[in-house]
């Protein structure tokens, strides 16, 4: 019996199967980055994880609804600075100024590591009616009151109502009670130190406020994702997906908000990714192993030693489950670039080289098959992406030994070679969501293709008549351009680097 | 005395010397898409020519805060439809999905052509609560009136009060009444047929909604823009810009607004921009002559004999002046590919080649000086690039005359040789936008650079040896890709195409 998805959920803490809501349908709402500053490759990690979710769900059929939002306000730092008035003062620029130069900054990196657009993109400044309308519902329902103007939620009392604070994270709430820091600034306004902010009135120096019934002010940070979730993907949706970091208390507080508010949970799953490390550490300033995705592209730092790109970096990350920490290194990034080049030319040998026909359905065969479906289990264990890639291994292995003759051809059918074009075909481009790098980097595609045709001819023709300066001056041209010329029985073919 | 930028204003239908009001800062706001559909091409030409205006201030040293919106929300069609439900039900998505859809593509067609990305670019359904605040502004100040939760405009009294309604459209309020016949479905619940709504309340089937002091419903289409400007560039800016065909109503509407609410005119200065034809008429289905553009790039159109790329668009389109209607035409993008081509080859002759020193001030340096500031002078003349073209296409031959032995290198000074190159590139690749597409064509820069200079080596050697079946394969190759090699005295030149 075929394999269904089965998805780790952080609620249960236990691997269940995937059962939407609506059958064939998805909807998945995944926390955004706050646009501030550049994405750092963290956030882009997290990102390719759930690009790979959408990609591998559109695979199995599903129509998905994949709702990542922009948060263009309200996102506070722990000193109670927001982040995004930060960096105004910092660039002397107007905020929506800052928060279009990081989208944009955010944008082109997310088209660079060929994660897929989500079918819609909400900001949060874009659902402050909405945000406001959610304040007034779950002060309506007993769990907000306001201060000075600004508005908290209220946990204890929440607590006790419903027994679910506390329920994503694992924490509880007398810990929290004891613990909790956040929003220092308005300590003294909450009746509990655990209480958290879903409106709040604007300071002087804030250039973001909007009128409320409350004040003129701001939402909180955690309000927008339960607020756009609700709005796009009804109270109940499918999967709610982000970092680890964001489950306490940004996620725990969302479900607390969406319970207030709308009396369910938001979720039925939740997806949590990892970190990403370099070097075995977190990056940081004062640890010097902060590297930024264009100093990985250009090798422009003293920890890498070339530079890698940017597909190179998408397969080095999916080697890695993404629940497992990932540390970015150069010999992992070395053995990446390696990895995916092996692939990508056991892909071309795949489409290019027609089953000569008439073969059985012998061992080969059944191995083919298995490892082709070996891979779809891998995906459908909680997208397995390290062990699908495995079994892609093992059969560029197959293809190879077919292609060079260690592998008899009369030993698969020449439906099986079909079908295997067709499955390595999507996993590469569809589900992992490669792009043949190799081809832009070879650039300009014919043309290359073109060149790269004549000059073998006529390295092929000076060779039979043993006009040496020719053939030579060629060999020398190539290894300076990086070109590799490979001599085999159907011909000589060619790659760069 | 060197000239200053003069711009024409729709507003007082005179040619105007540009004064912003901050000294070094300019405020332009664009009227942007409303993204229900694929971007057309008559909308790229809008788009472009703001570009040049963008690019061009920022070329004189302006500090520019460039907005441009995202009309997602309240944009009828003549029938009362609302554009994106249109397509919601047409496509069957939800609103937002429509939105990103479209956004998305907009977004990709305004890089394909190289458009600069304005500072901020704001969505109407962003700044409903702004919305909302200046319905009731308007309310207050006596120019708006509630029926039936939607909200009106008053134009007779604020024509009567103010003597501003029909200044920039030069429309006389009489005729307006009589021949009115925007939002027809609500004409009942006007005061007068010129009257237009700035809120509307929504019908059941609507499924972009927000709650308001008067209904449940969404902001008048007009009033997003005014809304969206004062809050991003203050109640009286710069520059306010559209294509022609939003100049009655859309922005004397917008006028209108912005005095009913803030008392004062929004922008000191209006430009429109004229519109795109396909030979010689309007594109329309019924007449067969609308044209994508995809088609435009591929030649797949009967319109046309073979594919245009981005660029030579870009060219064709800079060579009309942006308030002149321009034709579209298949002999007219054949005469831009050319252009293109002289003004790309003759800037790489530019940086490439060296001034020998020694040379002194004669008529030639004075001449190439003349036509640097001619260029200059004709962008200050309301950024007119077809006269900076020509002026460009005469250096261009200066360029070439030199390299070519035909003018005299003694004849001008380095100086003059090093500020050419300046400007000169200037011009092509921040002042027009334009790309090097012949690299891209070409492909992978130095890699199709490397295997061209060998195979010119081997061609050329094979000549010296009358190796000729060497040198045919080379010369039918080059032919079939496309490959144009030409034989100077400072060896042999490529260009593909």
């Amino acid at each position: 019996m075929p394999s269904t998805l089965h998805i780790q959920n952080s609620l249960s803490r236990q691997k269940e199967e995937f059962k939407p809501i609506q059958e064939g349908r998805v909807g998945m709402y995944v926390c955004g980055p706050t646009v501030y500053s550049d994405v750092h490759l963290g956030n882009i990690r997290t990102f390719m994880s759930f690009d790979i979710m959408y990609r591998y769900l559109l695979h199995l059929g599903y129509k998905v609804r994949y709702v990542r939002n922009i948060t263009d306000v309200g996102h506070l730092l722990d000193d109670g600075e927001d982040r995004i008035m930060k960096a105004t003062r910092l660039e002397q620029l107007e905020p929506m100024e800052v928060v279009q130069k990081y989208t944009n900054g955010f944008h082109d990196m997310m088209r660079v590591f060929n994660n897929k657009r989500p079918s819609i993109e909400p900001r949060a400044t874009q659902h402050i009616v909405e945000q406001i309308t959610m304040v007034q519902q779950i002060i309506d329902n007993g769990y907000g009151y306001e201060k000075n103007g600004s508005v908290y939620f209220d946990t204890l009392k929440f607590a006790k109502d419903t027994g679910v604070y506390g329920k994503l994270s694992g924490r509880i709430l007398d810990d929290l009670i004891s613990e909790s820091r956040d929003n220092l600034k308005n300590q003294s306004e909450k009746n509990h130190p655990s209480d958290f902010a879903i409106w709040m009135k604007a300071s002087p120096e804030h250039l973001q406020h909007w009128p409320s019934p409350w004040s003129e002010g701001f939402p909180g940070w955690h309000l927008e994702c339960s607020a756009m979730s609700t709005k796009y993907l009804g109270k109940t949706f499918d999967i709610h997906g982000g970092g680890n970091d964001l489950k306490f208390p940004h996620h725990e507080n969302e479900v607390a908000q969406n319970h207030g508010a709308c009396g369910c949970d938001p979720a039925n799953y939740w997806l949590h990714t990892n970190m990403l490390l370099m070097n075995g550490a977190k990056m940081s300033k004062s640890v010097g192993n902060v590297i930024s995705p264009e100093e990985l592209f250009s090798g422009e730092s003293h920890l890498i030693s070339k530079g890698y790109s940017p597909m190179v970096v998408r397969f080095f990350m999916l080697q890695a489950h993404y629940s497992s920490p990932l540390d970015l290194t150069d010999e992992g990034l070395q053995a990446g670039e390696k990895g995916y080049k092996r692939l990508m030319e056991a892909e071309k040998v795949l489409q290019k080289v027609a089953h000569p026909g008439n073969g059985a359905a012998n061992d080969l065969d059944k191995e083919i098959h298995a490892l082709m479906e070996g891979a779809i289990d891998d995906m459908n264990d909680d997208f397995n992406t390290p062990r699908a890639l495995g079994k892609l291994f093992e059969l560029s292995s197959k293809i190879n030994g077919l292609k060079d003759g260690h592998l008899n051809w009369t030993d698969l059918t020449a439906d099986t070679w079909k079908t295997l074009q067709t499955t390595f075909h999507a996993f590469i481009y569809d589900i992992l969501g490669l792009k043949d790098e190799m081809a832009t980097e070879g650039g300009g595609g014919e043309l290359v293709d073109g060149l790269m045709e004549l000059l073998i001819e006529i390295r092929q023709n000076s060779r039979t008549n043993k006009d040496w300066t020719t053939s030579d001056l060629i060999r020398d041209k190539m290894k300076e351009l990086n070109v590799v010329l490979k001599d085999g029985k159907d011909g000589t073919g060619w790659s760069v680097g």
